[in-house]
């Protein structure tokens, strides 16, 4: 953070939102009206608009004693574009709506704004509105994302038909594996704050952790190749979770590979010194935004040279289940393991 | 609240939103692919897309010790809905992101989504996406409202002209007495929980404080009598700070006469009663989600049958300034006393 620290109340509601949006440059002809008003106004001129919004709330999505401010504005949007892009739109706008506490400057909100700023200006989105608000305690953050796609291209997750192929972008696992460093570090940070974090050759899943990417490119790639997918969606809460909502969502069951599964080296490195099993990391771990999608047999052809694509199984009839077939030739059920919150 | 108590794990976060959304039947031809996706879509065939967002955090803008849930999920939806119409649009879709702590039953959430259902129905519009989550402390509600507008017929707040009739709809400050009330009676159960409490003859002002209404019929009123307004947005931090918005962002000023300030009869005895200005309340209360706009002088004869309109003033040039002229014939410079949440 920075060193100056300017109290929120000594702007106000109204002059904190315009320091905040003052910079704000509309990319797209379709946002005819951004903040400022009661209401933004959009017109995507004959194509469909796409409409997804997510939480993050303090002490549930992230923890800010190792998140720094920036990267959490950064990923509050790439989290909402990931689920434009499983839709097969692209993300036009977003809405914006923080509540946080006094114990937050003026300069503190300023770096979440930066990142929420580079997200907007990488993926080329409009911030068009939002709401601010003070909180009891704890930073929440709602974020709406706005997309278009042209009518009826968009790509559900019940359509998938048995055969199909089941594909994953990019890797998996890594988030997961970020988040267990993160963890480990901050315990031990708390037991002897005297001790420097070790995150030395950890760059790679400390950045899947606090600054995921939304798969822009994979859209794209489909655009180019008329690949149309028969369903597809985001990987929050770990492929196995979310294969099992394309399974249910489609009445069908699936057989994934266990040796498919895409782990980068640097995941699996750190996963066997965590003392943890790669595959399960893979498969449960979340918030990788990686895209999980179905292909017909026949567009497999059209995939190969693409080496950010993993074909990690198929779609079976509803009754065969819903398996992996692990190295080792056993076959198990699989079961999502995601969301817990609620346990804790 | 019932009396069975389901606990929120039980269901697990995909049950739990099955549970909530199961009845859900889209209303409009406009909603394309609703909750279960990624991505709501949407087709407004045509028109613009008109956006807004609100969040609504407990201890912040609501307090469930006076507020039942039924209540706070209808009023969750008709403030953001408020805000569509203050564009001179029809709202269509919402989405709807919670987060709750697992003190609250599933009971207790049926109840706040029979509220949003009941205002979709009263209203018209589709619930088609959002989120839950844990939440570690306190009730977090972040509703994002979509609406439609015939191209370029949005009224915005920077387009009021000198001369402009300044009009308001309904009555004001009924809120802000419903919630002084409120808080007077917390006080009192707070110090005597014996002591039950008196809201005898007070059901007016404590509904404008727990089930506040948006002007739908506002709105139809302006197409059937082919009347446009100037500016407009929709009151809800009170009419002195939403009017200064007005003058602001048209670069005006403005002239109100507190003789004209609707006020009912039920919040002027009220008022009395606690020993408040009802000019006070009128100008500086909040959340009685009335509209205020601006039309051309020769619009008057348009609205004069309207009993639901009041012309309080009208627009003057900026260097006029923004005043409110009393009944004792003294001019008082408008201030506005909304948000001081951060102070608390």
């Amino acid at each position: 953070m920075s060193e100056n620290r300017t109290e929120i109340a000594s702007l106000g509601e109204f002059g904190l939102i315009e320091q905040l949006t003052k910079n704000i440059e509309l990319q797209n002809a379709s946002s005819i009206l951004g903040v400022g008003d009661d209401a933004a106004v959009i017109d995507h001129f004959g194509k469909q608009t796409v409409i997804t919004t997510d939480l993050l709330l303090e002490g549930i999505h992230f923890d800010l004693m190792y998140t720094p401010l920036k990267h959490l504005g950064y990923k509050s949007v790439v989290v909402n574009l990931s689920d434009i892009y499983a839709m097969n739109a692209e993300p036009t706008q977003i809405t914006l709506s923080i509540g946080i506490s006094n114990r937050f400057s003026v300069e503190a909100l300023n770096e979440f704004y930066e990142g929420v700023y580079a997200a907007c200006e990488k993926y080329g989105v409009d911030l068009i509105g939002g709401d601010t608000s003070a909180s009891q305690k704890g930073f929440v953050i709602s974020v709406t994302a706005i997309g278009e796609v042209a009518p009826d291209k968009f790509v559900k997750r019940s359509t998938a038909q048995k055969g199909d192929l089941i594909c994953v972008s990019g890797n998996l696992g890594g988030a997961f594996l970020g988040l267990t460093l993160m963890e480990r570090e901050k315990r031990i940070y708390l037991e002897n704050p005297q001790l420097q974090p070790d995150l030395e050759n950890e760059s790679y899943i400390v950045g899947r952790l606090l600054k995921p990417e939304a798969r822009k490119d994979m859209i794209a790639f489909f655009a180019e190749n008329e690949i149309v997918p028969t369903s597809m969606m985001d990987i929050s809460d770990g492929l196995s979770s979310e294969v099992l909502h394309l399974c249910k969502q489609s009445g069908l069951g699936c057989r994934i590979y266990e040796e498919k599964l895409p782990v980068a080296d640097e995941a699996r490195k750190a996963a066997f010194k965590f003392g943890l099993d790669p595959t399960v990391c893979a498969l449960n771990g979340g918030e990788d935004y990686e895209l999980i999608f179905t292909l017909k047999q026949e567009d497999y052809d059209r995939i190969t040279l693409n080496e950010e694509i993993s074909v990690v199984g198929y779609m079976t009839d509803a009754h065969e289940g819903s398996k992996l077939l692990s190295r080792g030739g056993n076959s198990f059920d699989l079961t999502a393991q995601g969301w817990q919150a609620f346990h804790v």
